[in-house]
């Protein structure tokens, strides 16, 4: 149907009484023109108590017989409508497509497939919602360009979560990344994509790295039960297919435990001499032709206490496919626990008869352990993940409107409870020297104004004064860098220094999805380079805070090493809990807040040692 | 063949005049008591003038008819053997099936497979060299278990790199890498994995991340012409396609430039208004229905002088296919840029036919722009690949046989020419001042035994003392931490203080396949815990050198930021170089050598801080 004949349609489903209408048309707010079409359509759709999916969207499929979509193939027998439990919910209406036919010649049964198109109404959010109300619904798949309300979407990711329904994603937008990283200031700095990534992890959302891992990852949690934990048995006929296992098993964090004797014991009595027993289990060839070393093989493996997930390497072997499926099938019947099969090459026989015996079953080593890696994940983080928790609605004072120099921004967070290094605003030499004299040697100097963000870039720190002789030449150098860049405001703040420790960058700006986000970065003011950041919505628990600071490429640094001082965790952890309250209570006051470089007292406790505000309405200053 | 009756047959072939055989028999050097089997077998082949593959493999299937192996499945019609110019050699017998089998179902013909097995004689570097001087392969695929020879394998890599044939390796044993870094000495924090990462960097290998990729690397290299640089050209019928494209294009290093105005008018006057030309170039779905508009779309692109390789994004689209992958052929058989397709979803019959027509093909865009990616590497790396520089052989004087402590190590060093920061040796605090008092101040000492490496972990360093009172009382602490761990000849090591800079670590140590190995690190003493590692066998040259350094993943910190010193380049590349042909030089003395802290002076030019030197017999003191 045109568009122009839209709007008449809905008034017509309206007083026929139809609660939600399908519209695919586009020409609506994708297009420059279109946004007020799209705003009178959405009057019309309120004003008739017509729920509307899209419009610009190519429908709605769901098993076993609605298929309200101009999608080509749906209608041949080849596609018929096979539900395994999996809905898919897609953002991109051709690509959602593409992937719902992907799936159907897979055999994999997307039961539901929403295409969300403009989202006027309905959203990937309100999908999601109601597909946590539905007990049929094993697994959910998503294709998500962007979000506009991040509150309700992390409200349905928290539903998920509370019922462990796994919800897998493809998300686009990662190279974003890339170039808000090369920017210098802390907003662009978490990208939207690293703040997507903070609510993935805050819910234990599965990310698929491609449209086949979005698949792979349904189908494992289509088709297998729940791993108890991350421990897997590899049961493969060839040494160089367990090495290859075991790798990828460690990119995605599973454990390969070795056996003790008694088990590989157990192992070996069923077994050829020269099958290797520790984990991963070189059974040799004599499982694709010996189906009792087969069934001891796994039956073992199942019943070892170490294993949560079974892992069976095999390939080929045409003709003897239906045989061998067979028994492993019939194994895997004996166990609660999953096995998930790579099977290399062959006909295609056995991945069809093991995906309708309910065993996932992949072609490649890589994929089958990312899949096994989701599955054991969904078990993993059921415990810590959480919805957003409450905000405290601190009451702060800030003084006036802004722009804030370091010695405000950091008086404004000493004053909520933040432990920050303070130090005395000076304008001469002689004072400068007078504050000095109760301080500490040596102490540091910084040039004082709200111009000024980045002191360092224009000489305007120096570090490390011991003699009264150093720090006065040091304020009239300063003093004359600030006069040379005309700084109306130009003055010195005189603080001890903090002795050299690893730094952290704690950060906090307002997203135009998710509101406040509170990030974490090692390297302090060389965080953007070193690219190692984790962000979340704020506000953030203590806990949360602890997996993103443990989630830091370079978390080790903290533990303490090579005599540094190792970080008290807990008093990190409750400080940037504390500053992401405070970002919150200011999100409406201010675009983003710094405390760079976050340094560690001999003690282990952290310690701000430069702060910067900038006012909500001057974001480019 | 039983492997009883091997050594017979291995004579009679000898004495017929037959070259070489294959030994499938089992039962040697890979079982525990096989070694002396295999020592005798490989005697009388060499007795009898007869080259051996194997024992423990395969088999050797050379298209259009040579099947000299026991694999199941290569009898059958589906498997007829295809030649598309790659082959393939493995090191795994049972992977290595699979994975001709894998290609063979997906009609990518592997004209060569080489099981090489226990490679008691014919080793996987031969067969590489071999592979070079055969004119009709176009790519070479590998499976590697682990190389014994890392000279004759670099050898081979260099002279494939002369006659630009692409080598694709799936190496196992990358999860040694987390092993090794969790271990404290230099040695094994180069575990093996990022050793052979270095090789494959040199010679510009393209390193597969899984089976399946492999494999698409072998297509792509097969079937496309040469990239001539990294400048993709996206034309997909959705702008949700291009989006998840451009993300991949981004993680491979591929450039999605945006097109100028005119070049989109171009674009734009053959497509629909609401088509998106910036590119990636939204077509919309006019080019899955009318030829002319698809025909003009790849056509522009192609003429773009922008673009490098042109990637088409269409999927399902049944009953269409044959249209439109004539199209797709027809307009890429007019230029001489690589025309790559990502199809998702659909019957498999458009990927057959392009793949008949040339047009290289995947069914997941992340596929598709990872076989892109190496297209375009095999390109851009041409020019800087070389075979391994020549030794220089520097004749270094070493004082004794070890142990040496730091003042030693780093006077070898600096006797080679190397830029070390130098102290005074003292035993006494008044000899500590007396010392001092020639340098600029803060000065640092440390503990100085030949019996602690780790001078730090013990409380042995104490840095920026200014007054002499200061230093004289860290002296004493320092000379009582020596007594209370006994140790017979520690004494006291006086520096001025480096200032602080970016901190690099400098290591080398002898790898038993590759020899001396160099390697980079960011992070100095803290290199371990961040684990940002680059290695290579040495000597490595300048030009390498910078590439390590390029490599590495904070290497942005090393350009200055935020006030901080910038490191002269070429300064530090010479320097790493020098390091390394000393390391060479000194390969069969000592076990491991570092210089760590590496620190940048003002000027950007390096000095080493600190030096470790470890005697080739006291690998583990």
């Amino acid at each position: 149907m045109p568009a122009a004949d839209v709007e008449d349609a809905i008034v017509a489903c309206g007083r026929a009484g139809v609660g939600v209408a399908i519209v695919f048309a586009a020409g609506y707010a994708e297009v420059p023109d279109g946004a007020e079409r799209q705003a009178s359509l959405l009057r019309v759709a309120r004003a008739h108590g017509v729920r509307v999916v899209g419009p610009n969207c190519v429908g709605v499929v769901a098993a076993p017989s609605l298929a309200a979509s101009f999608m080509s193939g749906l209608e041949q027998d080849r596609f018929d409508l096979r539900d395994d439990g999996i809905a898919f919910v897609s953002q991109s209406g051709a690509m959602g497509a593409f992937i719902l036919n992907l799936a159907q010649g897979e055999q994999l049964g997307l039961g539901l497939f929403v295409s969300t198109g403009n989202e006027m109404d309905v959203t990937l959010p309100e999908v999601l919602g109601e597909l946590v109300e539905d007990a049929s619904t094993r697994v959910v798949l998503g294709y998500v360009e962007g979000i506009r309300d991040g509150r309700a979407f992390e409200d349905a990711l928290a539903a998920a979560r509370r019922r462990d329904l796994p919800i897998c994603l493809l998300k686009v937008g990662s190279s974003e990344r890339g170039a808000a990283a090369a920017s210098s200031h802390t907003g662009s700095l978490a990208g939207a994509d690293v703040v997507y990534q903070g609510v993935f992890d805050r819910y234990g959302v599965h990310r698929a790295a491609s449209v086949e891992e979005l698949l792979d990852f349904g189908r494992v949690f289509a088709l297998a039960p729940r791993a108890a934990g991350s421990r897997v048995s590899i049961i493969t006929l060839s040494g160089g297919a367990g090495a290859l296992m075991t790798d990828e098993a460690d990119v995605v964090g599973l454990a390969v435990e070795e056996w003790d004797e008694p088990w590989q014991a157990t192992m070996a009595a069923g077994l050829p001499a020269f099958a290797s027993t520790a984990n991963p289990i070189d059974a040799t060839g004599v499982i694709a032709i010996d189906d009792t070393a087969l069934r001891h093989a796994m039956t073992v493996a199942l019943t070892h206490p170490g294993t949560d997930v079974v892992v069976l390497v095999l390939g080929n072997l045409d003709g003897e496919e239906e045989r061998i499926c067979s028994v492993v099938l019939d194994v895997a019947a004996t166990s609660t626990k999953p096995v998930v099969v790579t099977w290399v090459g062959g006909s295609g026989l056995a991945p069809r008869l093991l995906h309708a015996g309910g065993v996932p079953t992949f072609s490649d080593p890589r994929r089958t352990m990312r899949a096994v890696g989701a599955l054991c994940r969904q078990s993993a983080t059921r415990a810590v993940a959480a919805p957003r928790q409450d905000r405290l609605g601190i009451d702060i004072d800030l003084p006036g409107p802004g722009p804030w120099d370091e010695h405000v921004a950091a008086g404004v967070l000493a004053g909520a409870g933040l432990p920050m290094l303070r130090g005395c605003v000076v304008t001469t030499p002689q004072e400068a020297v007078a504050a000095a004299g109760s301080m500490s040697r040596p102490v540091v100097i910084k040039l004082l104004s709200t111009q000024v963000h980045h002191k360092s870039d224009v000489g305007g720190v120096r570090a490390g004064l011991t003699s009264d002789v150093e720090i006065a030449s040091n304020v009239v150098d300063v003093l004359e860098i600030s006069a040379s860049l005309g700084l109306a405001d130009g003055r010195v703040l005189v603080q001890p220094m903090a002795s050299p420790s690893v730094e952290l960058l704690l950060g906090a700006h307002v997203d135009p999805v998710f509101g406040s986000v509170t990030m974490v970065g090692l390297g302090g003011i060389h965080a953007e380079l070193i690219g190692d950041v984790r962000a979340r919505p704020g506000p953030v628990t203590p806990a949360e805070a602890r997996e993103m600071v443990n989630g830091l490429r370079g978390a080790a640094l903290l533990r303490g090493a090579r005599g540094q001082v190792a970080v008290d965790m807990p008093a990190l952890a409750e400080t940037v809990a504390a500053f992401s309250q405070v970002a919150c209570s200011l999100e409406d006051r201010t675009a983003s807040i710094e405390v760079n470089p976050l340094r560690f007292l001999a003690d282990g406790t952290p310690i701000g040692v430069d702060a910067l505000m900038i006012p909500i309405d001057q974001e480019d200053a």
